[in-house]
């Protein structure tokens, strides 16, 4: 049975964007904190998700929404777009939650083919698309060094890697970061098997399996799911398994029905002053600034869209 | 009302131990992956917990067993013992879950002074213990740089930091380390407000803060609490706090009563030998050898103490 769509914003919570503390206003001269960065920013600072980009993945417990990186992987945002407006997940459920690692979902049938759900007009393989040429990414390089990858940053929101030796970049694996799972066979992912990564960034698997986007807002409906009893976190009792009532497309959805937030752009100074903020946190509570952040400590902020007062 | 030690061992899950896939044996000259590590391994190369640094903390969905720190901060450890020994903490209650940062517990009554429930015997201030001397301890150190300090390691299970030039060492904070809250001042935390790192490494907090343990087992009983609607993850609806049912010392109770538990040490050529195959993955899945690993990344592997043949 495929249910209806309950897409009823109301139940978006944006609790989980602030991941800022209430501030005031940053004295003159003194480095700002990550309140007062904010509270500076200008319109310009914010853009909205791309309606053809975003995904509305609804659940009992409420809403988690998607954004789909097709920069980095062409064909599986495409696949996935089939997939959804094929209503392929629909009904379909979480059936994964291993802690300190993801959360998984897709047809529960797993590797039961003959009784997996069909794909409709969705392709059942795709190439692998771990990496992609460095060339033509507006690539925001953070200062500080990383251990896993030549180079880290941000592209248009996502958290990043490069290797100019290799000319190659990609997205990395940092809390809220979504990828298609895979089989033994590299190209043996399709986006009908998606996960999030809910745990320490396991940056081992970059550079090993497509990702294929972000959770931007939702995601506390998947980071609590109770851990699956299961090798590999599985549940064993499908009764555990979480159904997922629908998956939307944003631009299947009327205007005024969307998820109404911005996020902070990627590209600005504001962006800069933001990863300034979190390198040496200046908030009266700290001690000792780090001098340093990490790619997957990074959480681009969300906001509501700000209601404009009549002229 | 603090109720009675429900301490059956029964409910001590160690599904969350198993970090790693089913293994075979490693084929002669190749390198090993994590399992195959594991099962070489040898008798000494895993410890017992010192019951007189061994918190089971009760909640309601299960056992979480809490290792003590007290190389790094001997003040607070002895107060949580202190604390422990008073039943301080027999129904106080979680009163914080903030999505990708951490779970806190204490009084629920917070800043109202005059509601806490008094301290017993413990103090009710204690130094700062944001670092210690790095001589005197047995630091492993990691192959790989870390940008957050300027050494990496473990000491006795616990991963860990260590600055040379200033002769310091501290624990970082990783995936289930364990901390005591503060307000403003270094020194006002007391051990009678505990926060566990429950999201991504919030390495920042790093010598900000004293830590003084690290969660062994039953980490997904405070990973999965629902996240706080209140600012910082506090709830604001009382029913949402989940009541700690006891917390005692391992020493406290019989010794049959104990976790059956092992964990691997973290000072032997198995354990380097876990640190590699964490490094480079080895197991058929990978194609992609990251040749690094973040000390956050590796969790200290927990198994149930073997039983042994008769002779």
């Amino acid at each position: 049975m495929r249910p209806t769509l309950p897409l009823t914003l109301l139940a978006l919570s944006l609790a989980a964007c602030a991941h800022v503390p209430p501030g005031a206003s940053a004295p003159a001269g003194k480095p700002l904190t990550t309140q007062e960065v904010i509270d500076a920013s200008t319109p310009q600072d914010w853009r909205q998700l791309d309606p053809d980009d975003t995904l509305y993945l609804q659940l009992p417990e409420g809403m988690v929404v998607i954004e789909l990186a097709p920069a980095f992987a062409p064909e599986h945002a495409s696949n996935i777009r089939s997939l959804v407006q094929g209503r392929y997940f629909d009904g379909l459920s979480i059936n994964r939650s291993q802690d300190n690692f993801v959360v998984q979902w897709g047809d529960p049938a797993g590797d039961e083919l003959a009784l997996r759900r069909p794909l409709g007009e969705a392709r059942s393989t795709l190439p692998a698309e771990f990496s992609r040429p460095a060339d033509g990414l507006d690539f925001r390089a953070l200062p500080d060094r990383d251990g896993w990858a030549p180079q880290v940053g941000f592209v248009d929101g996502f958290a990043a890697a490069r290797d100019p030796a290799a000319g190659k970049a990609w997205l990395t694996h940092c809390y809220g970061t979504v990828g298609a799972g895979r089989a033994m066979a590299p190209d043996s992912s399709n986006g009908s098997e998606l996960y999030v990564v809910t745990g320490q960034s396991p940056r081992q698997l970059d550079l090993n399996i497509t990702t294929v986007g972000r959770v931007v807002v939702g995601m506390e409906h998947l980071s609590t799911l109770v851990r699956g009893k299961g090798p590999l976190g599985f549940y064993t009792d499908p009764a555990r398994r979480t159904q997922i009532l629908a998956v939307r497309m944003a631009s299947e959805i009327p205007e005024a029905q969307r998820a109404n937030i911005e996020v902070m752009r990627t590209d600005t100074a504001t962006w800069d002053a933001y990863v300034e903020s979190r390198r040496n946190r200046r908030d009266e509570w700290y001690v000792h600034p780090a001098g340093h952040v990490d790619v997957c400590n990074l959480s681009v902020p969300v906001r509501a869209v700000p209601t404009v007062p009549a002229a």
